[in-house]
């Protein structure tokens, strides 16, 4: 359970779409690039419908059905069945979300098929069990399409299981509130490293990967607020902490040199 | 057991041919697209054969034999063995349905072999049983052929053991029927949303490798009847749930244009 | 042990040369498309012998020398040796019947290498018996060599321990015989099934990898014995069930179409 | 905890801002080439932040998120959990030191996540804690820019959790310090060393991948303080050690011959 | 031990040689093509040598350094060990063959190396014994050089352990001989197999990967002698057994057709 | 602890300059091709420093840091620590050598770098301990730079951290010193054979991979004085033993029959 209200700026309609998906239990998708909400909005949605407990899981490529699911452990002279994160989520009736979904090993999928169409169950092979799932229970899963392989693509039969919403990084007065908020430097500060980020993240077109995200902005602010001269955190926390290349860091540089003169 | 029976609205002669094959004791082959209601017509079909019980497993690409099959299980001073989900068909009598049995591990295409030939038995190496199939067991399987690479495909040796059934997705006044009755939203309404679906699987010349399934119909529908305007919910549960393309989207979004204007 | 006579109509010489082969305990190689008759050969051959046992194993990717050969189960306070499939043939004096073996891992040629030379010893790494084979025990394998990839082929050195019989599908008048002993259709309407099946192997060049077998003329005469009209039978069994390729089974569908007017 | 002051040499503002990272917990990456003294720097960081304990562990390809974590050991009659070094540093509030961290397994990427965002909480699937992190904890990674293959990368999901600080090798003046100081040799053998190293990372863009380490420097002072003549010692401990190429050592021995006439 | 004096016929100075390098305990390694009588060569010389202990094991892609040294094994209340086949010879003094080591897994050869030089120990890794070798002890090893592929090849650092012999198919006079002694066939018929056996070994140059085994010639005797006629006898024991190419198999079939008439 | 002097004739400064390094206790690497006398140099070292325990490691690519760190082992009711090669070498002060260390699994690198610099410690995580260096403790390791691929080489922050030193055949007459001493064969006959040896190595160059070992010559001597006539054995123990290729084969046997008319 999410104890105390996650700060959480909306940016559209989203808080109003995942309600809607809540009360009818469709399961969600939410789409979008590294640090730009996705863990806290889904934070903040739990703590917004009157308190639904959430079961986080971050995925990762050696993570198993078991790992989902649930094991036998080894006791004194027995093994004993432990329920893993999914199974608590499915039984108590939890929000679960599934973060990096496609990074996991593929039979995860296979266990939230049935959980996703009319059947909303969870069938736990090494008990035998059938368990239905609680009425709360709903699944959501995140992904971001910016650097999914096509080895690494949802299959359509996973991923026409889910609504879709898309996040994006917030627009430079929403981003320069959460600077400011998080990082404790003032409003015009905040409001240039703000810029900095839209700019950076305008670079994508010229070969940067990807932009950089809110939170290095944060941290950035962060820096300068306990002491460090701007260029040389913007350095820190932003140039040389989203590329290792050359060019790319110049380009950067050059627009902290515009912004932060 | 299926408890009551599952709503299917057949498309053919499906549900005759089926009772055909399972008088003989045929193996059964389902072919068909995503989210077109194969499970669904599976359940449908267990429920009507007088109340046939059915084993369904969701296959994946971690599947091995044992874990149809059945392992030794460590208790408190020894082990015991725990039949797998296909033996308790064959030895219960029940229909065994392998959904996406192409992504299970190469030594689960074993087990079924002389379960589905004039043998009808299951050979359990672990214990050194050869359990002949019960009268009424019969053997399910689905794929899809339109997302099957080569290194995926059903070996000769095993698909020729299979009689082959086809699913397509259900026309337009079909379509209408269920995404009316099972997401509350009227005739109308139900009509355009069938009609979309049947213009974005249009596209799938055009580059959009799966059209859009039944379900995702469905889910818009609930997404409306909840309260999300008609194009939004669209948006969320059909054009940003089938693909990450923007000019797919486009083509998507266009036609929902047309067809709610 | 094959309690019954298995139906088998010998297509050439192969009773008499088994026969030959077995008096002189020479390891044996079936080698033949999928489903024209090498399991129920070596059945009836097994029958044909005063009722030598048998023993098969269905190899797959997956399938270890240990699965072979044997490995200890824990019980209750110690480690129990159990006898694999193999070794229960090896020490009963059985036949044993490897069936598509190139697909199982490859220490498992290792193993059957000490027992197809002059040495017909099983030794048993894991207990450290040597086991002299029983007088009667004869090994025969199968392969099919339309379907073998370089990296699936029998190593030389495996393959020259063995003698070779050849399988071919049955010519019309023998295939129309067994499809009318096996699925009850009429003489006249089973002729033209064989029919059906032999200009169908005949397309193998034009593009069908494999041809239709045996097993699923009988399957469509057994459909039409229970009530599905011939065309629709071959469809299901024929047609869909042998390709996904829309011109090979418009190939098929035109052949169903000459012979079943 | 480091027990005495580690004796290290700063070649920029990296200790002030280390400490400013330090004051708002902001995890920090270093980045630098082989042997240029990041172990060293945290060492000496531990020991300046008024002796905060220092965990450190040498990533691998087979390291896992098991091994950072902890793991259930089988004692006499039950499983018994054990922290792994990286639940150690969190739970006690120590720097955690992950070296070269993207050559260890992905799972281990996952677990960090929720210890470097604002959640700063570590996990643990195994017995189900959810572990806050201690307010002195603080996690450090250091990776090696130059030879890094795209398989190797940082994911920008992980990336963007860090600050970045950048290390060299030092320069001339400072290295023959640090190699007169470790290795016993008096400073103007100590500067012609610093020299030979200065020299021959210039050779770098003439194919040698990379430079000569400042502990390779130190062994070089080493062995002629143990007798060893100087050219010796160079070959020995630089030119040969560095490369198997005859060009490269050829190239690394004209500039000895220079230097060390 | 070998029980009986095996047969075998010496095609040059391979028992005088063999003999040499045991009296100075050198390391041999046997190299031929498939079936020319390795395996037979070495229990013979086993027997020679006053009934020198013989073990073989046939390696295989699976087969680990803990095969050959030994393993714990879980008895009722301790784990035990027990010696593997190449620490039993180290022990007792006996012939260790090793047939085709280089299918066996790398760390095999690490188990070799400190036995094959002035140390000739075994290093027990898991009990941590220093086995010296019995006085008696000899490695032989063997290899096929027509088909290794180089990631099969023996490593320069264990094959210059070795003095090396090798084999050939024998020559026709001595094949007629080893054939008809084998077969039971008379000299005559002994000699055209024998002469078949030389044709179709010529073929080598001509796309066939192997020539014919004298193991074959004596199958195909074999099957005469049991009544085959000839040339049927050459179809399954020659012509099939060692290829499914129609072309290769066209031109044995041509040379039996002309020395079987 | 090696017993009795062995013998060992220096080719150059390598046992002063492994003094030196001794005495600094820097780590050392020795180059060198096969069969040139690393593993006794290293003994004879070992011998010299007062008789200095050696341990010696053979690696292949299976060996995990685990094998050289120990595991736990399970006893009759608990699991028990075993330390494994490198953790007794570093508790008592012994020489630890890695052969062909970059055969060894990645995660032994990273258990040998706390060992080779400043710290020299072994963390042993699976008890915790963290494990202080005996002040007599020394690595060495060796690799032969002639067959290392690209994916077997020493990663720079591996090798950076050894002093090297090069090994290459002895000299004629210092090699015709070792076959005479080692394998019983007069001056004139070991002086022909090291003659043969360096031509042999001059072959290089012209596509033969590796030359000559001395160990082979060595053979050949034994075989001589066993009474095999000279150019015989210079076929088995030389021309054979490090070839397959009929042309090297050629070249080498003609090097011989100029060398011993």
């Amino acid at each position: 359970m999410v104890a105390s209200e996650p700060w959480y700026l909306p940016v559209g309609d989203e808080v109003q779409v995942f309600e809607a998906a809540w009360r009818a239990r469709l399961p969600v998708l939410l789409k979008g690039p590294t640090g730009c909400g996705k863990t806290r909005f889904i934070e903040h949605m739990a703590w917004r419908l009157s308190g639904q407990p959430l079961v986080t899981v971050a995925c990762h490529e050696d993570l198993t059905a078991n790992d989902l699911v649930g094991r036998y452990l080894l006791s004194a002279d027995s093994t004993v069945w432990t329920d893993g994160p999914l199974t608590r989520a499915v039984r108590t009736g939890a929000i679960c979300y599934l973060d990096e979904v496609v990074e996991a090993r593929k039979d995860t999928t296979v266990v939230i098929h049935p959980l996703t169409d009319h059947r909303r169950v969870l069938p736990i092979e090494k008990t035998g069990e059938l368990l239905e799932a609680h009425p709360d229970f709903l699944l959501v899963i995140s992904y971001n399409p910016g650097y999914q392989s096509s080895l690494k693509d949802l299959k359509p039969s996973t991923r026409q299981r889910f609504v879709s919403l898309e996040f994006h990084y917030p627009a430079v007065e929403v981003e320069a509130t959460i600077v400011a908020h998080e990082s404790g430097v003032d409003a015009a500060m905040a409001h240039r490293l703000a810029t900095i980020g839209d700019k950076v993240r305008a670079l994508r077109e010229h070969g940067l990967a990807d932009g950089v995200s809110t939170r290095l902005l944060v941290y950035t602010g962060q820096l300068i607020a306990g002491g460090i001269a701007p260029r040389r955190a913007c350095d820190i926390a932003i140039t040389h902490a989203i590329s290792d290349e050359a060019d790319v860091q110049q380009a950067v540089a050059d627009i902290v040199d515009v912004l932060l003169p």
